[in-house]
């Protein structure tokens, strides 16, 4: 016979496992009522308590799982050979699946890897994910899970991060400081944090230095390609010809809107100047060459893994946790795109 | 007590595991005396004939590996993107290693990966593996194995390639086409299949249309970077001022001969015209926009993938095994770093 599970205790009152988890645990945010029945079947079951987490520690797998939205991705891809170098240093392995930005792709990906008994998870989560229970259920099992780059900042666990704000606040006041009136930005989509982030530090530099801040010169991407880049250059030209600057969320996309000008011959810096994010080769490689922020994916990748990898010990050693969250530095980086100040 | 491998015998008896594993399956090019040697020993330690490949057929794991030289390179992502995708499609999980284009990498990694039982291998070549006693002892061992891209010819396996001679004889035929007299060869190092197939080709062409082929053309790069490029275009520039062609062995280091051309103000394709070999997205959006030869990387992971699990059921099923070598078709891509013809 298989031993009980959280996740069968959760299913039969129809419950979360963190409620479980946080019943069995006595933690005061569950009610009585609701503690009793969960520890009266526990013991029905015969449920021995982190019965995972025991066999986690009695035989780890030396292997951890990584979930990625993308994988041809120069930011991703350096995040991940980051985490495969510092892994491979202390004898691990890395499982890699990409989401596809899919939330129902990482939920199924999230119990692949629970199956496959890894020693831990680092997750970068897709733009569709917008509910967190698959990653409460994970930690709720005595999974260590690591966040990175695009997190949640609900899920209470160890996080390596960018300041996406300050960065962004940065860009737009450099724009600002290049004599750009009428500033626009290509926003990515609603659901992710960093795509927030960067929106509210484009805000927050224009009010901070008496610029109005106008709805209708923000523009929400989707998919965050060149394609969309050319595309809504051409739409921002038609519907805005005072604008003489751009903050673009990801270098891509600045490329796509760079070519775009550049087709049209409208000049770039001289009638608008463009910033990006993230520093991809490319962006030092194309003509004219962008400024934009240096986002560090190699030394994002390494961190996690680091802070992933002291949690596993942790745990092991029965130490007490506590959770960490790693702000890495970035750097604006200014190349032909912008005026110099 | 853990089972005997092949690995023990072969190191007893100072000879290698692929001589051990034939000798135990009386093949004739081993001697008769090597024979008796290994069969007595392994009569004496008790060694059970395919252990291992008994055990994975028991009980496979439903992962596999792939060792890949770079993961930050739109190739090689592509490739790592078409492989998860299709692994997934057939619930297998893939745990990628990076071996640096490091040899000694490389066989530690594959130790590494028998060891986590994997039920398959999935590789392409370092540039610094110039011997091939790794892999054969890893197919001793009943491991299944494709290699795929940068592959050793002599290996007996499944393979996926593209006919590297026929498209780069395709990108230099092009280029005597367009009218050029004189044309140069920037190669990759000197031991990877890959960059010496191109080498033939580039040769090929030019004495299959009257070109004399000058060795003194021909430079041999080693890192195959965006510098490298940089630099020798430099160097051919001081050399040669004559050239008024190049074929050269990746895209990336076109990208940086073009950064370099136009810098000094060379003009592409008007002064020289550039070819390129891969088809990198940056490819299309550097300007001049650079002509080449399109190398299908994330068919070539799909395909890899399907071939590893063919061989995983067909061992599964004790059916004849036959290796097979699938060829994808390349494309030339004609941009704006040549001229018309």
């Amino acid at each position: 016979m298989k031993p009980v599970t959280l996740k069968q205790i959760a299913e039969t009152l129809g419950i979360s496992i963190t409620t479980v988890s946080k019943a069995l645990k006595d933690y005061p945010d569950v009610s009585k009522k609701t503690k009793r029945l969960v520890k009266e079947l526990a013991e029905t079951l015969n449920y021995k308590p982190n019965a995972f987490a025991v066999t986690l520690r009695t035989k780890e797998s030396k292997t951890i799982g990584l979930i990625i939205p993308e994988v041809v991705h120069h930011f991703f891809s350096s995040v991940i050979k980051g985490i495969i170098a510092q892994a491979e240093k202390k004898g691990y392995l890395v499982i890699i699946l990409q989401s596809n930005e899919s939330y129902e792709l990482e939920k199924k990906q999230l119990d692949l890897l629970l199956s496959k008994r890894v020693d831990g998870v680092l997750i970068s989560l897709a733009n569709g994910t917008g509910d967190f229970k698959h990653l409460n259920d994970l930690m709720a099992q005595d999974v260590p899970l690591v966040m990175f780059d695009k997190i949640a900042k609900i899920v209470n666990c160890s996080k390596v991060i960018i300041n996406d704000r300050k960065a962004a606040y940065t860009a737009t006041k450099h724009l600002i400081n290049s004599g750009c009136k009428r500033i626009a930005h290509f926003r990515g989509p609603l659901l992710p944090q960093n795509s927030i982030d960067r929106f509210l530090g484009y805000k927050e530099a224009l009010t901070d230095n008496a610029h109005t801040y106008d709805p209708s010169l923000v523009y929400i991407l989707e998919d965050m390609s060149f394609d969309e880049g050319t595309y809504f250059a051409g739409e921002l030209l038609k519907d805005h010809n005072d604008v003489d600057g751009i903050f673009i969320n990801t270098d891509l996309v600045a490329i796509g809107a760079i070519a775009e000008f550049n087709k049209r011959g409208v000049k770039v810096p001289e009638d608008i100047s463009v910033v990006g994010f993230s520093n991809w080769f490319m962006s030092s490689v194309i003509n004219p060459s962008l400024t934009t922020i240096d986002q560090p994916g190699y030394k994002m990748g390494k961190t996690a893994f680091k802070l992933l990898y002291k949690e596993i010990k942790t745990r092991k050693n029965n130490q007490t946790l506590t959770y960490k969250t790693v702000e890495l530095k970035t750097d604006l980086i200014v190349r032909e795109s912008t005026n110099l100040y």
